[in-house]
């Protein structure tokens, strides 16, 4: 759970209607269905034609971790990795069988498995690196649908704008109406530069740091098991996995 | 076939053109021949005048894979090579003589050519990412087309506004044209913003993401064959390959 | 503590209120409590929605430096480890053991103490330089939380200003009180820019700048130490320290 | 001869000349000495102020380039390179000696010498890349001239209208010019906009295509030397050099 | 001497200023001492708000550099060099010394006296590029604070902008001052404008080449001082180093 991303919508949503009612502004006057087709709608196009389908799969698969990210539990892995050096020494790889059975996390199963198999370091730095590159931009091609969707929401509701402008434009003979179209025109405005910066590129912000962080900790788990397999002493181990750290 | 670059295009103008008549406007006055002719003659101009030949040539040719992008197929691919390094093992390299010969990809049977020949593995993987920057490079530069389009389109589009409100500004004497007048202008701000943002940016970023499949595919077989060529295991190259799939 | 931190911001406040001043404005018009609240809180809303929460505490707790930055003392630290390896030649490496126990900086200390269990240089270097990566990594986070609140803030600023106009064009009937709304929603422009290049980006710039002088700082350090380490003479070490001074 | 460069320049005038036209503006209105002496001129002077006097000159005789590229024939020197290696397997690196002699490219010629000499084939690879990093620094920095002006035309041009709006913001009692007035006001915004996007950015980046074929040209150059100097067989020199071919 | 720089900074005054009197503008309107103050004021105050002490100086003491810049005499340093590896060949290093003494420039004199001193090649290259390294961020340091002034600048002018259009909007009572109102608002936008894109940008614009200039001077000095350690031959050094030199 992200609390801060339940916040940061919320002091969001409370400021800019909360604003806009102490303006003595209607909350009526900034709901408009048709600007918001438009500008939801060109986004979510321009979105779909540019995304190859499982970037936009995996988007959507990812939205869920801006409120509840996958738990990154660098500190934990960092002693269990320790652990596993010392009965390395003692045992020696083969002991880390049983280990590597009831590991949950794949990535850092795999590592094990090559351990114990007698892999040379260099292998398994190279096969581990693949696959945590190969992760990597995945998961930033599902952050990228996002920002990608926050950089056309404005324009899109510029264009809803300007075709607000010209329907107003066309009207002028009526002047009595000239101020309330300019208004339901500039809604397309706020809808697109409001969607973009207070949703859409904030949550592209933190499905990659999620991203980084993610990709930190396999950075981590990889350097513990080759530092396993180069047979480097359990101290020194955990002095550089302790690195990692931040405070 | 990508059915999502026609779903996008169809949300798209769906949404674009909902709008506009949910609000009231007519079709017509969002179709004007003169703004067209400036914003997409202005943006073509500027395309052909800074792109060389061979790559406005390959914008062309890279243009149905937007809807038709070249299949990848990376498993398919994986178990072959698996397959091919259990024949080198049991066979030696000229045992894949047979499977370089039906080979269809001009790459992979270059590479596998160069396997048998028992070219070093370094030589491999030199000639082989000669090939594939070449290809990248190519294919990036063809996708760039594209993206200086919609970099130009909404640019363009703004100047033809502004021409249209030179005109209008010009007739400022008969008032009740006003409005019209701007109407027509703002129309091309429309197609350069429109253009840019629901087709030429989006096309970009998509055949950008086909070159990036294509090279991580191609990067693939390059460290399949290299392996191969190494002696490597079948097992440990079996490791190695499948950290290039993404679930 | 630095000067120019407090300096620069009262230079800005001088040239902006004074300027508002000479013009014959009153300083109320410029202050506005819904504008400012719509752009302090969409923008903290953007950036709390977007950050991890421990790069906003970073960021919050990183403040404070704009005004006392920790402090940096390069030739200080460059002549005590020249000492350090004329000590070590002396007496060898044990004879720095005094010198970890009271050294103050964890980060030297822990290099220290490396040095002294006889570690590698090779293996000093790469603990060291996770502990480096891992450090600038997490400072330049918490220097991006105010970089992103300076992106955010402008564009609040123009939707808070969008929903003024919204509200004024809505009233149009009493055209006396059109200039007046039109002056209170341009205020949320003023507090949008205003706020990100006066304060937000400028702020982003210096801890930027400092988080810089800090890397820097430690790979002198980390230089240092695998220098001797590697039992480099003396005079070599001087020679290498020194060209990290500036003038 | 680079057709596209004229036919570039030619819709791109026919399509704004021919949208004036169309929307029945006068060219007249379009021709503006002053506006053109603001933006050009402005535009020219902070380009002159940056450039160093040297990337400044470059730029003027690069500018040629734009219609008539320097020659890159890079297939026809794939098969001279193949033709030397196969000579040097027959006589010797000293049987290229009448080939050096009567090579035009300086580039080609200086590698040739250095070949014959009997360098070490990692001393040719180093002195000809800084030989070709030293070009590519000196042919980007003539492309940047371009970029650079394409870069201040636009707001120069937007400086332009502002001052010719503030001229008739200061002569607002005879309205009858208000609508002329903004009208030339406007030309500066065409010109700067028009200027950037039409010639100066396409002009840069095509220069920047021209820079990148050249150095693609040379490396493959220097490849081609540097396997010969390395002694490998002619067929693994043709299989890397086909490499830099694009279809 | 450095005379683009003086006629870049005429030739962009004569275009703004004549422009603005062909048009029939009085100089006076766009000289308003309150406009001058906010845009000014404010840039310098984020400027300073944002910069570490010793870059703010650094810049202000790089700035006599625009139109004076340090003599980069890179011809005549590759014919000392040249000679220098004739010297080292027929008396060895130690026959340097002399010429150490009396050389000027302190980070070629550090690197002959390692030189003589016997360092390793190896050595003395990484002690050279901590040097180089220092330098060039010093340097750029100081012209990113140019760079910076010139992207808060407009924005500010925007700021300005809006405060005296907020001052107008107050008063729309008296609409005979309209017009002037607004001009005087707009003049805000001249100075942010103007200021950045005809002095601030394109000084940091030279300020960045005349830093990559430095960095390639000392970059040639150091290849050819590390071949001299290496005892490469003078021929192969000549060679080597005029690559260095642009036509």
């Amino acid at each position: 759970m992200d609390p801060l991303s339940f916040i940061g919508i919320l002091i969001g949503m409370v400021a800019i209607l909360g604003g806009n009612f102490l303006e003595g502004g209607h909350i009526g006057s900034l709901l408009q269905l048709t600007a918001f087709m438009i500008v939801a709608g060109g986004t979510l196009g321009a979105v779909v034609l540019q995304s190859p389908q499982k970037d936009f799969i995996r988007a959507i698969k990812m939205t869920p971790w801006v409120f509840m990210p996958p738990p990154v539990r660098t500190e934990e892995a960092i002693y269990k990795i320790i652990d596993w050096s010392k009965l390395a020494r003692k045992e020696g790889l083969l002991g880390l069988e049983t280990i590597a059975e009831v590991e949950d996390d794949p990535f850092t199963r795999k590592g094990l498995e090559m351990l114990i198999d007698g892999s040379e370091p260099e292998t398994i730095r190279m096969i581990m690196e693949v696959d945590i590159t190969t992760q990597e931009s995945s998961m930033l091609a599902g952050a990228k649908v996002y920002e990608a969707a926050g950089g056309y929401a404005p324009t899109i509701g510029i264009l809803g704008a300007v075709m607000g402008l010209i329907h107003v434009m066309e009207n002028l003979s009526d002047p009595s109406k000239l101020g309330s179209g300019i208004a339901v025109a500039f809604v397309a405005t706020i809808y697109g530069v409001g969607g973009a910066n207070l949703f859409l590129l904030p949550i592209a912000a933190k499905l990659k740091s999620i991203t980084q962080q993610q990709v930190a900790y396999y950075e981590m788990v990889l350097d513990g098991l080759v530092s396993i397999a180069e047979g480097e002493n359990p101290r020194s181990i955990e002095s550089k996995l302790l690195g990692y750290l931040t405070d």
